[in-house]
């Protein structure tokens, strides 16, 4: 046997059956016409949106988009943060249609092409620039288009989020301005036609460490007091990046947020007189929606094999890359799972949950505990919802996307 | 500075440009109308499946389809082949599509859903049934549309093939039923209203170990009589997989087909009786088209990191994921690539090349050797013919899939 993660504890239970946003997984799936499907519960993302403006009351809260692009969660969501983080034009886009003002978008990425560049000049997106050559760029499409641009600097930090399950700042990187160059680009800017929207730094993701977060942002808030004292310019913003993680193994604790914003919070009130002006912003994604969402698959057969018994589900990686342990881990380790009509009961065997792709791959429990499940039953495979269904090939092997939906109040 | 993976020796150069299928990368990205942009040269393709027809007289070739269903490609394709095997119904729908006739379709993949099998069974299709319960589900549809099914049984084998990137036989497996429980469901079947297709077994994928294959190849002949015998039924087809790997890394040798070849005629001509009646066939996909793809992606920045020089293109792992190192790999290796309108020059300087996507993970050339190349130019990524364009997450970060197009006579 071995470990699974932990289930979130929003998820509840009635007469045996799991229950997401009150409903039945028999019941969505019975909406949904199909399985596997993805079951965003709405509700578990506004008490964590709330649960953030009470730690962070002076602090802006925007939506990293990458991480769930859904268009019925973004359209949710629009309305209760303060900006949303784009990665690419068709971000954009998404957020846009799905009602966000593109003035409170801001767009990073470090491959940004001039299609890209030009749409977020003419919607007046902030464009956090990774390169001088971008920066250039930028400015050259701006002129022709008789715009004046909105640009903010990301910086290439000279430190690190320790203990970060992707470091995306200190050292050589492809992200953003190393920080010593940093103030002659600001400077350039300065004489130019633009409207400067601050600096963008962004030291690593999926953390559950709050000492390295709060280190991490008293460094970034340094770092930029440092930059603007240099360059004489403050900055209008300061987004702080995100890096709050989910536990996802066994082992893992959930973040203190709440240690955090009383750390960043003290930080913002004691901020140096360079940015009595500036607007500190973080940028999460994963801590908001990974775990209000559940995958749902259904079981097609019940084998056994050398011994083992293997539960071969409708579902696999195609949907669901993370959770097979394909992406971005070097060890593969167990998402929590759970039968869904036994949410709960006491585990009967150990069994390997597997993928419908011919591939051993395909592998989304790996010997876990669970009470007996036969053909037909569903199981639920839990922290679905960041990096999920947009984050994995669902083209590959011909079975296609799957249905995502919904729910929690209204 | 890193090592990477040997350039298929198929490419040609004109005055410096790199030519596929004759035509330079410049002039099939203008074609296209954009980068990034995967390119197949069919002829390539063509000498291969020739290449197979010399070294394999007497065995039957199979399309894995699985390995790269582009429709153009696939078309082309099905003439030349004895057979397709598909993982899906969707796979399935491909390679009617591409007109191929459904009685030389198989269909295998340990998660068949009730619409999957009912659709085989109404087209013709040859199921490798991979559990017995696959087997009753089988049955029980055939018998509800009053059609007779085709059913292959595929073996797990007690074996597996040494050294293959990827091993799907031996042990515990989702896929196929372990070679001991096969002979009571052959025997099962025998006293139903079904064509029996014989055995299909796999034993592992990406092998670059001629001796390897020949003895897994051996070992499955042997198994295949062995449960012949033992069931008193002649096979009228022994799929005996594939696994032939092609050179993706430094240091990998191409796989030496032609001694594979040799033995497995041997093996046909001195195959026990039982098997006197039975047809051979392999399956193939990564080897028949995997050198022939070249995934072309433009330089959107180069830029300074660190002390490092950074390439950043438009493309990245949101459509060439197995050259990023995410799927299916413990460590990070080097595709081979080439700056394309200086293909075979003497490398100026080492650059590391990252796709447009903002996360550290979307890495195409680590640290690599290279002619100098500035915003604009073209790189080209080999290898990118199998597992690429289908089985990456083109959903990721907004930038949708890339345009897949074919060359080479006619």
């Amino acid at each position: 046997m071995k470990p699974m993660g932990p289930i979130p504890a929003d998820f509840g239970v009635r007469d045996g059956a799991l229950l997401i946003g009150g409903r039945t997984a028999t019941a969505l799936v019975r909406d949904a016409g199909e399985t596997p499907l993805f079951v965003y519960d709405f509700a578990m993302i506004e008490r964590r949106i709330a649960r953030f403006r009470a730690a962070f009351p002076s602090i802006d809260l925007h939506y990293a988009l990458k991480a769930n692009p859904f268009a019925g969660l973004v359209h949710r969501i629009a309305p209760l943060v303060d900006g949303i983080d784009v990665a690419s034009m068709g971000e954009a886009r998404t957020a846009i249609g799905a009602g966000m003002a593109a003035y409170c978008l801001s767009f990073a990425g470090p491959g940004k092409r001039d299609a890209e560049l030009e749409f977020a000049i003419a919607h007046g997106v902030t464009i956090n620039l990774e390169s001088v050559g971008e920066a250039q760029r930028a400015l050259a499409i701006a002129a022709r288009l008789g715009l004046r641009p909105r640009l903010a600097v990301r910086v290439n930090p000279d430190f690190e989020l320790r203990g970060s399950g992707m470091r995306m700042g200190g050292g050589a990187k492809p992200f953003g301005i190393d920080a010593e160059r940093v103030p002659e680009l600001v400077r350039s800017l300065a004489s130019e036609d633009v409207e400067f929207r601050g600096f963008h730094i962004f030291a690593g993701s999926q953390s559950l460490d709050p000492d390295a977060i709060i280190e991490a942002q008293a460094a970034m808030v340094a770092l930029a007091a440092r930059l603007a004292e240099q360059v004489g310019v403050a900055p209008s913003r300061l987004n702080l990046g995100g890096g709050f993680g989910i536990p996802y193994f066994a082992d893992d604790v959930p973040l203190d947020v709440e240690r955090i914003g009383a750390a960043l919070e003290a930080q913002y009130r004691a901020r140096p007189a360079v940015l009595a002006n500036t607007g500190f912003c973080l940028e999460l994604g994963r801590w908001l929606v990974g775990e209000a969402g559940v995958y749902l698959t259904r079981v097609v057969d019940r084998k056994e094999s050398g011994g083992q018994t293997f539960l071969i589900v409708d579902g696999g990686l195609h949907h669901q890359l993370a959770a097979s342990g394909n992406f971005g881990t070097v060890v593969r380790r167990n998402y929590p799972l759970a039968v869904a009509h036994r949410f709960g009961a006491e585990p009967d065997e150990v069994v390997t949950v597997c993928g419908c792709l011919c591939t051993p791959l395909d592998r989304l429990g790996d010997q876990v505990a669970l009470p007996r499940a036969e053909a037909g039953d569903l199981i639920a495979i839990f922290l679905a919802g960041a990096y999920g269904a947009s984050a994995s090939p669902s083209a590959f092997l011909g079975h296609g996307p799957a249905p995502e939906m919904l729910v929690g109040t209204p």
